[in-house]
């Protein structure tokens, strides 16, 4: 069956109006419904709507709280750790990012680390809010462990993505937004639709041999951290997403390693959690902290200027720049529409006519 | 021939002396010394004792200054740019690294960009000062041009390293320091001297087709970003060495990119150069700024503890922590000594007659 294509307000609204039924106030529902959006608009498919019926599964299970009272409970001129008091990670995110901007705005730059919370949709949406006040934005989070560490057979990482966002000039802005795997989940999730072989280097088997069966982490196989093999790097793939859980869980009071709860609420806890919900860390610098904002940019502008006029390898057009597919992506899924496969079309037909909610 | 084998004590002092025949002041001469020799503790024996040579004729070319007034040239209360007078890049890190640490007392983390500096050694023993005050340390550098962005064949990046340094209770500390790169060019320098290939994923020839030729980068080619290709994630790991560059040097007003100079001093500089010297990043994080550090390093020795008893592949030992290898190299080599290949002691046992300092 060949997709079907929604346009941008029909499935935000359908979001929004879902998060509604779930009982969050009106602010918080447009803006959960907006960052999860963001992720089918930068053509992240496997973050955006259709995890919209896995949110509502886990509000039902009692695992997210759609009335939280986030709060601050340990600050410095420069740092803060905050409770999301089990919110949506969609809403707990652009919290966290505006206080990380409110220390930067007094002291320069702001760090802050979450615990109590879940799921954030895609790291780079929240990372670019730094941009409109010309600040760096830097946004991670821990997640679901399916990464085996180099040398290990066991799942203890999640694909644990880092966002850094960075002011320009005329140019675009530089947005990087990476799991520190080889592959996303949702890459492999293409694949297993399509019902192709995975590349060697994506996913071990239960027994730490490289596979290229698609299926392979249902198996008991894992994800592989970024570099794939110790040959090819994975040790500096596994210290990152390590860096990321320690940033985003270690610091805040949050679940690291093998103990973060999983994202499908059918799954049950570990009885022995050591912290509290899943974690991020935020961060925002103040260009201006460190330089005139205006010499930065003409720099950032040469930067990506150079960068994009590289000499490419034969077949290839241009040298990217972090950011460039997705912004494309974007502009034209939001004069297109956003195609959707049948079965995520179906799970949020079913969810429609569950909740009495227009799609 | 077989390795030649010297003392700590034995490379530090003649290290230190040689510093002091450059000009610089007792103390200077000591902190480089320091620094340089911790990367042969640590076995990273292309940036130690085997680049003293090369610092010294950077000084004799006028692009190293032995005496150099180091200053603080931008700040906020979280944030520094520092101006290193060209300083050898072994005495700006530190002095850079103890002004983070001073931000980070007042509030709460500190973070201090460095333009006109050079090579600073390894990235990790910068980032390691920080634990001794419970504070996380972080520290990256960019370097010279030797790495293609993903889909190019011209070198943009340098191997640009990030390290990242976390404390711990009963457990030895968590200390991460990579390359962004697939392979550090050091490790393609053990190849060149055993004369084997190199894997594929390391580095591509002139054209940008996969290489094994361990001598390709000569030759034209280029170092790979981390994942290697396209498919294996190269261009997270060219976005990691972007993001290092930009927070060096467009954050300092160092030279980016293409333009940075090299760390040989027979290659000419560019002569459109749009900053100064070389550019280095440092953070430090106050533990307690974020929680308790007691509490904190509970779950650090807990997160350590259940990833070094995961389940291995077969074959291999144990899961290792970021730092555990460089941990026990220097162990070994305190006790038994530092080996050195016979070209390096040619090149130090040359330095000593020309400068007619004792090795």
């Amino acid at each position: 069956m060949a997709d079907q294509t929604y346009s941008y307000t029909q499935l935000y609204t359908f979001a929004k109006d879902v998060f509604a039924v779930m009982g969050c106030q009106e602010q918080e529902a447009e803006e959960a419904a907006k960052v999860l959006l963001a992720a089918d608009l930068r053509g992240v498919d496997s973050h955006g709507i259709a995890r919209l019926s896995g949110y509502f599964r886990l509000w039902q299970a009692g695992r997210v709280n759609a009335k939280p009272k986030m709060s601050i409970i340990h600050e410095s001129p420069s740092t803060a750790v905050i409770d999301a008091d089990a919110a949506l990670g969609l809403v707990a995110a652009p919290y966290a990012m505006k206080v990380a901007m409110g220390k930067a705005r007094l002291a320069g730059t702001g760090w802050v680390s979450v615990q109590n919370s879940n799921h954030f949709g895609i790291a780079g949406i929240h990372a670019m809010m730094a941009l409109e006040e010309d600040m760096i934005g830097i946004a991670m989070t821990n997640a679901s462990p399916l990464v085996a560490p180099t040398f290990s057979t066991e799942r203890l990482l999640g694909t644990n993505p880092i966002a850094v966002a960075i002011p320009t000039g005329n140019q675009p802005a530089f947005v990087a937004d990476m799991a520190t795997t080889t592959a996303a989940n949702g890459k492999l999730e293409i694949l297993q639709r399509k019902n192709l072989p995975a590349p060697e280097g994506w996913i071990q088997d239960k027994d730490g041999h490289i596979s290229t069966n698609q299926h392979e982490v249902k198996n008991g196989g894992a994800l592989l951290p970024l570099g794939g093999t110790r040959e090819q790097g994975s040790h500096k793939g596994y210290a990152l997403g390590s860096i990321v859980d320690i940033f985003s869980a270690v610091l805040s009071g949050a679940n690291y390693g093998p103990w973060v709860p999983p994202f499908v609420s059918f799954l049950p806890l570990a009885d022995d959690m050591p912290g509290k919900g899943i974690g991020h860390f935020f961060g925002a610098m103040r260009i201006d902290a460190f330089r005139p904002a205006a010499d930065f940019k003409a720099n950032m502008d040469q930067w990506i200027a150079r960068f994009r006029a590289a000499k490419t390898v034969e077949g290839q057009e241009q040298v990217l720049i972090p950011g460039d597919p997705e912004r494309l992506m974007v502009q034209e899924r939001m004069q297109r529409g956003i195609p959707l496969i049948d079965a995520v079309v179906k799970d949020i037909q079913e969810l429609s006519g569950q909740l009495n909610v227009t799609l």
